[in-house]
């Protein structure tokens, strides 16, 4: 079973390739889809769109887990957020179908089971859990590999979290 | 000239086609592309994106007209509403490349010379200046007509609007 898990943002799309065989988990990629503040707003967005279309022919994952937004979290960027978040759904349905998204208090409570943790503890349990030298770098890619994570640990349990 | 006029939004995406020749103007067809609550957000943002691919095919706009966000408008809706606006904005720049976009304020004073008119002010004004027989209804295509009037209106002066 591979999962993409993604970070949704507009100038940093953060993503996460992980793959689980015989209970093994292991991460195949990470990093962020960015794109340049002197591009449009519609020309980012479609390189957010190409960028995910590429993701996924590249890595063939078995589903997509996608943090979902809130509002109150950052009501500045709150809205080209969105838009991405759309895009980036966008081709997750129609290139491969099968998508699911959780909330930052699910992925804590699934990594650390503290619905409260901190970033540094999520970014510790990421970085044990796939056994990595280091913490993935930027923030948005272990946040991603942390919604992937998410996924493969709570598939069974989970269902209301399709999309 | 012909302008897709766009009231983003997730439940209804509201479209108006105006075209301009020799400075008449006639408003070839308004609606809302409508997604049903029972599908999912995936499928509903799917239906947006191929609800504009198809609207781009049959009246083949020279441009798109879409009117802007603002979070503190609606703020139980503005995520999937933004993320509607998203899948539209993509399915502009794919299948056109030239889009505009248009804060209710100018909207308001491109149609009444009002920044703070009502909506029915608007109403009035769409109806008016088109020479229809009565309002477009429901209200999403009302402003979308409106927001494909104001490009009409500012195009020469705004140039800053382009997204």
């Amino acid at each position: 079973m591979r999962v993409l898990g993604i970070d949704p943002g507009f100038a940093l799309v953060g993503f996460g390739i992980v793959e689980e065989n015989n209970g093994r988990l292991k991460a195949l990629d990470y990093g962020v889809i960015s794109t340049p503040k002197e591009e449009s707003i519609s020309t980012r967005l479609a390189m957010i769109y190409k960028g995910m279309c590429d993701l996924i022919d590249t890595y063939k994952p078995d589903a997509i887990a996608i943090e979902e937004l809130f509002f109150f979290k950052n009501q500045k960027t709150v809205i080209p957020v969105a838009e991405a978040r759309g895009v980036i759904v966008l081709a997750g349905i129609q290139k491969l179908g099968n998508l699911y998204e959780y909330t930052p208090l699910q992925i804590k409570q699934a990594l650390t089971g503290n619905g409260r943790a901190e970033k540094k503890q999520i970014q510790y349990m990421v970085t044990n859990i796939l056994g990595l030298e280091k913490v993935p770098k930027p923030d948005d890619a272990a946040d991603a590999v942390a919604v992937a994570l998410t996924h493969l640990q709570t598939n069974n349990i989970l269902s209301d979290n399709r999309i």
